[in-house]
């Protein structure tokens, strides 16, 4: 059986528990989740329906890449339905044979006036539309990851490493000058090396804009690893799963307040990755480091970190929120990454993936605040 | 005045009109949204809150950037409210003095869920969420743009085409012989020339895989430009709009179905494009061009054309639904992207930017079909 799945099985389980007779799960320009490719392998733009017995149509815009990429039981082209997702329900709710006066569950992401129409368009059906629909069951089931997913990111980190590596090498060596220059090195390393595309918008923030949490424009022709601190956060795609890690460059004597923070942030991510086992809580790792940042009067205007996966940002959270009840568990792959932040002294932050395991955790890549 | 508080007053003049005595905007992970950007300057991550009377309240996760982007009257940060959309909103309420009974419209993007909560936190305001909200409004608005994006519009509009003319160059010399060689190509330019970044992601589809609408991963190591059709479908950002042009470089004796489909795209495109003039129903042009694809036994897997602005698909719509009721106006500009896809033979497809004038059209981009 392949990994789709046995993935769609035990969300049909999940379904056949709560009385749901079919999921509609959903990929959209403004409404991406990449669900369906873990659910089906279809890598974008398509309607994805789940029955709790373990069928599945995919509605995909391009039948060709499907025909190619996905594994399911059935496909049906979107022209079938006009284009519409309101008739794409309604023809699935057909084709897959749902009784009338089914529960269906729509994604919590679904707009209000949206809930509205397929309500309106299936009126002999029970639509639900909750925060924890079947788009958080998968969320969560992909929050653990399986064997196949680790050994893709055994694979991503090494591949990751390798180019922080070059990245420091060249950095150092004078070769690279500019934000660019880092940032397109790594859009053609990660292609030379079998990777899919970045994670996210390379940040490769020189001195002169390292104050930002997220510099905009991402990257420039600004200078990089010049006199003051230089931010570069990135990620490498592999099959779909990301890496995501971010190391500060520090050129020039470290003294005063830049000292003090390149030291906290050290100190905090120490702390932060000695406390990863299963059974913390990372709510309480979060806010380990929010008082060890306090002591010193310094506040981190981001979360602690954050589940990766087919997405940057994924379960489970790493952030100090009263609603984050996350308890690690083994299979978790999370970012640890501090960071403060000054508008005159620029800013540091330092992050890596960490894979809990049963014994405690195994941090997965190696990046560091390099001093030039 | 400055452009974005004219945009504002524009706004404020439809709420006062609808009854509404605030607008949500928002943009945040999941929900991007750039009107924050066309009507504040922030570019990103952010609640804003817009009076009938034309006050506005910034809430950004990152004041620094927003001390440096944003021209707004007020702004407070997202930790003054834990985080909380929820909070935010109540606490715009109270900044504001928003009378208790008043009319408070949220964007239609809204999750079901969340209007729910919106409603349970401040259970004292009347929230509308509808398929016509104040987001569409601020949509409607971007459609037609003024002096200073038209003008933004040249210049982005001549960096693309210098760039399509390297690429037509270094393609016919064989300098790039694959697809990474031409997307990172782009990536350096574009920096070059002043642009931010790209409108999306770069797809550069080699013979292998230029039968796909949307070539995934988007651009890879295999052959650009070589026997058979190749696609480049790519945009250039200048500060925050974006082109969008297609070019297909066919290489070898055009014969057969793939003669008849490269002639075919042609011929859709000039047609469309000689329809392009303001009065003119955009889906009238779209049904055309699927009849001239009709005739000869094709079909078009995608609409025809789309808005292009902040975002790379924005209004007016350019396709044959029925629910596109869009009439062209001058200040509209659009795309007209024919194109036509075979499992055995590649695709072709043809993409340039037109503006609609006083008068006709005008083509701001000039991509084309290369024979190699």
């Amino acid at each position: 059986m392949n990994a789709y799945k046995a993935r769609r099985e035990k969300l049909a389980a999940s379904l056949a528990q709560r009385g749901i007779a079919m999921a509609v799960i959903e990929d959209t320009e403004g409404r991406r989740n990449p669900s369906i490719r873990y659910l089906s392998g279809h890598p974008s733009d398509a309607l994805l329906f789940i029955t709790s017995d373990a069928r599945s149509l995919l509605v995909p815009w391009d039948v060709n890449m499907a025909a190619k990429m996905a594994s399911v039981d059935q496909t049906a082209p979107y022209t079938d339905f006009g284009r519409s997702p309101f008739n794409a329900v309604e023809g699935a709710l057909k084709r897959l044979d749902i009784p009338k006066g089914s529960v269906i569950d729509l994604p919590s992401s679904t707009p209000y006036p949206l809930y509205i129409k397929y309500v309106e368009t299936s009126p002999d059906y029970d639509f639900v539309c909750q925060e924890e629909s079947c788009k958080e069951t998968v969320v969560n089931m992909r929050a653990v990851k399986d064997q196949a997913e680790l050994e893709l990111y055994r694979r991503v980190s090494a591949i990751t490493d390798q180019v922080m590596d070059a990245i420091e090498a060249q950095v150092r060596s004078g070769a690279f000058k500019t934000e660019s220059d880092v940032a397109l090195f790594i859009e053609k390393e990660l292609r030379a090396k079998g990777c899919e595309r970045t994670g996210f918008d390379t940040i490769a923030a020189g001195p002169s804009r390292s104050f930002g949490i997220h510099a905009f424009p991402s990257y420039t022709g600004a200078a990089f690893g010049s006199d003051g601190m230089s931010i570069l956060d990135f990620g490498l795609v592999l099959d779909g799963y990301t890496s995501d890690v971010t190391m500060t460059f520090v050129r020039g004597k470290l003294e005063g307040k830049r000292a003090q923070m390149v030291a906290l942030v050290q100190k905090a991510y120490d702390e932060a990755v000695a406390m990863c086992a299963p059974g913390v809580k990372s709510r309480d790792i979060a806010l380990h480091v929010e008082t060890v940042f306090a002591k010193n009067d310094y506040t981190m205007p981001h979360g602690l970190g954050h589940g990766v996966g087919l997405e940057a940002h994924e379960m489970p959270s790493v952030n100090t929120r009263e609603t984050n009840t996350w308890v690690l568990a083994p299979g978790h792959i999370i970012t640890i990454e501090p960071g403060l932040y000054d508008p005159a002294l620029g800013g540091v932050r330092l992050e890596n993936d960490v894979l809990i395991t049963e014994k405690g955790h195994e941090v997965l890549t190696h990046s560091r605040i390099v001093q030039l």
